[in-house]
Formats: structure tokens, sequence, C-alpha cells
């Protein structure tokens, strides 16, 4: 594929997410090549995919051109590919635009929606994990409103005006969220013909709380949070059936929904050709403590891709952005001490905390033992999501996205992309 | 379709570009009831989609949601939809989602591109009179050079790194500006490994000047201005053929490249079912002086679509925005005065001057006997698109845009958002 041949080892990273990222731009001394591989050529910033689902964001402020971000690394170079497999004997990953020789293959190809075998599902729920996905479920919200203002079948319109959020983890509670915000503060003035009461956000979670992760103290606050924005809480429900018109719940109760968004779990993106009792169920990686594939000399994997099994991590670190990054910094190390025959440090995961906002002024936080919420809790979170975001020009298009929606209770972005007529219900 | 039936004029509105929007928000006070049909649910500000297309705007930031609009505008009403004809005779209007009564329609659907019935242009070419087009050819744009930097083919090489405008007007002058900065400021940085003194930029222009609407002194300085930025300028020069890989000019001389986008021009976009004899052979819908379709009742166009011949302007008027904006604000006034049984007012088209911009500090204005350029036409340029712009928030967006662009030579928005392979090369 065209990659100039070095004298030093050359590193491929297969994935330019938080991980790939920040191992890329850690092995920017080294004495390595780096070939960064992705099928978009864009880094996501995830975390603020469900603002560009409900229309606060435009893509572009969370998504970064990848050869931007390294313009200035000499050893960097990047091609726009899908990686097909790896052929372990020889050091060779198979690409849609030809093989490549790598002395270190780094799997970091993150995680993607889990339908968890149901078909059903996979072709009628929405799914929110991509940019395209994303700016997708923006035209399904805005088309489907646009469908209710037109029936006169009252049941119909009960359907297309109900939203179902399957999960509730931080992307379904973060989710429903601005869905009953778009509901109380924009949709009332775009759809004046409309009878917004009908209009119902539900939030579905099989488990009896929200934000496993979290303790019960911000718990209750999330579940007050969205009951107060309006929002149906359905805990302890497992949703059975979704055929694009109804949804079925276990116990066989069923609901007249059109949008019903999946947000119940995620699985790893492994790469054909690895040894496949490497693989969980969940189509994560089993690695060692530094991040190596068992049983392999030079494939490694970080980020969600990855199970490490540790204490207290017996299946593997929570899939979230900072695991990713703490490993990916740790392998720029270890491969520089594997090139001097150094001894590997260990990777030890450090906890920075959890947070998840529901709306305006409404959020949670928990670092360590400080657990906080309401308006400081929301600046947190705005603060360091600034903070994290690529770019500066992005930094200050979101905060003036941000800023505008705060003091107008508005969301620019209601814009349906798509062709016309495409997918309507 | 669902719209409240009252005891008011009805004025339905087909298309809401320039014309349509002046003309809806003027019968604000108006006793009538304004419905508003247009197949995307924003507004396009089209004198910048060219930005769009060479990443230095993203989509949000030139349209607008027409809900949002027309949000306190108590006697509005929009409806998403495609309309496929008129029934002049029983005053009926049939679109996609149902027929429609007016009163009063008035046809406000702009212009497309023009290939000239030549149907290997319309598959191969690039067009660029939509907000989904202009993300298109961006993603093409970028596309194309990645695949360049695969190839090892050097003749493919070429072909893929040479972009060809066609057209000498306002468009074309303008997407061949930002392309010559895209390759002088942001690619190198990009694609170190491409020799980008390969890439060319070529504008195609059939007659011996550009920017045909000018006078010779400021065309002089557009191809000035476009020489320096390294634009090969093509005049006297037709395109006769291009199969997607090869272009034949009418010569018989043949060119190889990958990318050709289409602005050599446009045609009105009539609705089926008005009197065939008013529609011209470029689909412009012949009008009177009071912007009505001659021998309908109450059947009126306005802008690009309409052709109103009148003295020094036996062709119809030019097509653009002010042409529209002007016709609009009178028709708002007229259709009042019908209702009162008041003589109409005759359209006079006011020339406010015309403006093109090519590259930073580059632009080209007229007004009267006004006419400068440089950085003074360049921020002149600036200023009015700015104010021209639909909401707040879009234009601080823009603004800062232009600004980090100003500064940084840059252009933010080199992503590929389009399914992976999607027409690849």
């Amino acid at each position: 594929m065209n990659i100039p041949e070095v004298k030093v080892p050359r590193v491929v990273i297969v994935g330019c997410g938080f991980g790939g990222l920040q191992l890329a731009s850690g092995l920017r001394n080294a004495n390595v090549q780096v070939v960064m591989l992705d099928k978009n050529n864009y880094n996501t910033f995830q975390p603020l995919l469900y603002q560009v689902a409900t229309a606060g964001l435009e893509a572009d402020s969370i998504a970064y051109p990848i050869r931007k971000i390294f313009k200035n690394q000499k050893n960097f170079h990047f091609r726009w590919c899908e990686v097909t497999g790896v052929n372990e004997a020889n050091s060779v990953v198979e690409t849609s635009i030809g093989s490549l020789q790598y002395d270190f293959l780094v799997v970091a190809t993150g995680s993607t929606t889990n339908f968890f075998g149901n078909a059903d599902f996979e072709s009628n729920a929405m799914p929110m994990k991509s940019v395209t996905e994303a700016l997708d479920l923006r035209s399904r919200i805005l088309q489907n409103l646009e469908e209710a203002l037109l029936t006169s079948d009252i049941k119909q319109q009960e359907a297309l005006m109900t939203f179902v959020v399957v999960g509730g983890g931080p992307t379904g509670v973060e989710l429903a969220g601005a869905l009953c915000e778009l509901k109380k503060h924009v949709l009332p003035n775009d759809y004046p013909e409309l009878d917004l009461r009908k209009m119902r956000v539900i939030l579905v979670e099989n488990s009896a709380e929200l934000l496993g992760a979290m303790s019960e103290i911000n718990q209750q606050k999330a579940k007050k949070y969205l009951e107060d924005l309006g929002c149906e809480l359905w805990l302890k429900t497992g949703v059975a059936k979704f055929d694009g018109k109804q949804m079925q719940i276990r116990d066989g109760k069923i609901l007249q929904t059109s949008n019903l968004i999946w947000a119940a779990g995620i699985r790893g993106v492994p790469i054909a050709g690895l040894p496949p009792d490497c693989i969980t169920p969940r189509g994560r990686i089993v690695v060692d403590e530094y991040n190596k594939v068992a049983s392999t000399r030079n494939i490694y994997a970080i980020g969600d891709v990855a199970m490490m099994p540790q204490p207290n991590f017996e299946n593997g670190h929570p899939q979230v952005a900072p695991v990713a990054i703490q490993q990916a910094s740790l392998l720029a190390v270890n491969i520089v001490r594997v090139q001097h025959h150094k001894e590997l440090v260990k990777f030890v995961y450090q906890d920075k905390g959890v947070m998840a906002t529901v709306g305006r002024n409404k959020a949670v936080v928990e670092a360590g033992k400080l657990k906080f919420g309401g308006f400081l809790g929301w600046f947190a979170w705005m603060a360091l999501h600034l903070m994290l975001l690529v770019g500066f020009r992005n930094k200050i298009v979101v905060f003036i996205n941000w800023l505008w929606n705060y003091i107008n209770y508005d969301r620019n972005i209601r814009l349906i992309i798509r062709p016309f007529k495409k997918d309507k219900v």
C-alpha cells in the first residue's frame, strides 16, 4: 500500500479512536514508523455523539481529520482503508487496499453496538455509535415528527411521537435527557400544530437502577433529573421484540412506537485471523498486563476491544475512554522498552471517576470520594468535555453552541440531511 | 395534508429559497394563511455552498431549519414534501403527501444544474447546487486524494489530482479559487507523501472572459487573482465529453481527470401541470410584471425559476438572490393589494451590484459606478455574506470559521462522511 520502507520497526495501529490516537502521538519521538489504518478519515469524539443525534451539535464539531491531527508528526502515516484480517505467521495485515508487513500490530478497533444476535433489533432499532449513525438518527427523529403531523390516525401519531431508549448507562441516560429537553424547549415552537404532550420519552433498563457504575446517591439523582424532565423510566424491563412499529417487553406488554434507540450494550470489533481462543463471546480480545494478545508474538490490543483480566477487573476494565487512553500511553512506553530489551511496565488502571449529564444544570459526577451533581456537576461535565475535544476551533465552536443552547433553550441543527423519502415510515 | 381550514385566502409557496423565505415573511401580517412546501426541512444559503464543498464550513452553518425561521409567525404552516404537479382548473397542488387547495400558488422552486441534456456529464460530472451535493463533493475530493496516495501508476495519480471546474461565472471562479487555496495551504500538511505540485486546478470557460456579468477591469482582476493562486485558465474552451476518467474538449484534446465539477449553467425547475407554452427551453416560467404566470388566474412564479421580460432584461433578470428577494417583497405587497382590489405595483429591478471572491484578500466587487477588489473587496464580500446569513448563531459560527481559516491558512472540515468504498474510483 505504498508505505515507505524504512529501517526502523513499523508499528501498525488499526483504529484512530481514543486509544489509537493516544498511542500514535505517544510514539511521536520513538524510533519507529507509525502507520495508522482507519475506515474513517477522522477521529470521533464519541461522548458527544448523542448531541449530534439530538441536533445540538454538528458533526464537524466532534469529528477531527486524522491527517490534520498528525500533520507535524514526521514518523506518522495514515491510510484510509478497511482492515480485513491479519496473517500472524507472516506478520502481515490485510486491508481493502493491499497488505502490509508489521513489526508491532496494535488493534484499537473499539466497540460497536451489540444487538446480542437479535436480527429484529439489528434491522429495526437505531444504533448510535458512529457519526453517520448519529446523523441518521437526527434525521429519523425529525422525519418521524414531520410524519406525525400528517397522519389523522391517532394511534399512528402516538407511535411516531413515542421515543424509546433502551439501556440505562450513560449513553442512554444522556440521550433520553436530551430528547426530553427537545420536547420541552424546542419542538413546541417548531410544531405548534402538534400536541406535544403526546410525545413520550421512555428509558428502558433491564436492571433495577440506572448508571450501574455509579453510587446509589447519584443513581437516585439521575433518576430524579430524568423524571423531572418528564422521562418515563421502565426499570427491570427487558425488550423482547421490535418490528419497527411496535415493541414487546418480556412480560408480553406491547407498546406502539416507531422509534427505538438501542444503547443497551456494546461488543468489541476484533480482526479476523487472530487466535480464536483469545476472543471473548462479546468480541473482546484477551490480553496480558502489557496489552499483548496471549499466544501471539507481536500483536497488541487496547481500549474497548481489549480484555485484560486483573484483580478487581476479572472481566476486564470498563469500556470507557480513560482506559483506552491509559493503556495507549503505557503501550507507547512499552514498545520503546521492547526495542531496548528493557523490562516492561504492567498496566494499572487509574480510575478518574465517571460522569453523566441529563440536561441543563443536571449532571452527576463521581471522582473517588467526591460525588456531586446539579449545576456544578453539569459545569464540570462541560468543562471536561471541552478540554478533551480535539482541536481549538472545535472547542470554540462547541462552546458557542452550548452557550447559545443554554441561553436560548435551543438546539439549532434540526436538519434532515438525507435523500427525501428514504426510510420513511 | 392536514392543514387547518380557515376563512382567509391560502397562499401556497413552493420552495423556501431566498424568494420563498422573503415572501412568507413578507406576508407575516397579511390576512392570509401561508403554507410553505419544500423537499428539504431547511433553507440553504447557496452563495456559500462552495465553502462547504471545499471543507471551509460545515453544512449547518449555511442551512437553517425552516420551522425555526418561522416559529413566531402565527399564519405560517410548513409541510416537508415533494410537489408533483398542479391542477390549475381546480386550484389544487399535488404533492407526495396529498393534495391541497390554494387561493394563490407561488412557484419559488429556484434552479438546478443544467447539463444541457448531456447524459455523459450528468452521470460523471459533480454538481454543486444543494447541501447534499456539496457534502458529496467534499467527500469525493478528499477520497480522490486518498486514492492518489495509493496508486503507483503516475498517469492515474495525475488524473486523481487534476480538478477541472467548468464554468467561469461566480460559482466556478469561487470554487476554483478555494481549490487552489486548499492545494497551497492545507493539503501539503495533510499529504506530505504526495507531490502536490502535480495537483492541477483548471477553470474551463466557453467564452473569452470570466465573470461575464462584470466590467472588464474586474474580469481582468479575477483572472490575475486566479493565476496568482496557480489556477490554469482555459478560456474559449468547450467541453465535449467526460466519462469519469478523461475529458475531451471541443478541439479534440484529451485530459486525464477524475474530477470534473460542473458549474456551467442552471435551469429552472418548473412544476408539472403549468401551461406548457409558458415554460422556456431553460425551464423558466414566463411571468408578467406582477410575477403572475401568463394565462393563469392565480399562479405566480418568483426568483430563478421566473422569467419576466422587461426593457433591458428581454430574457429575464439575472438568476441571482437579489432578484428573488425583490420580487418576493413586491409580491407580498401585491397579494394584499389583490385582496383589497387595489391596483398592483409593477416590478422594477434595483441592481445592487455583483461580487465574487477568489481567495483570501482577493475579491471583486461592483456596485453601480463603484468598482473595487483586493482586501477591501474581500472584506466587503465577507461582511455582506455574514449579514445575509440566516440566524445569529450561524453568523457567529461562520465568522469564527473564517477568522480561524484566515489566521491559520486552514480549512477544518476535511471529513469524508459517506459509506466507505462507495463511488470509489
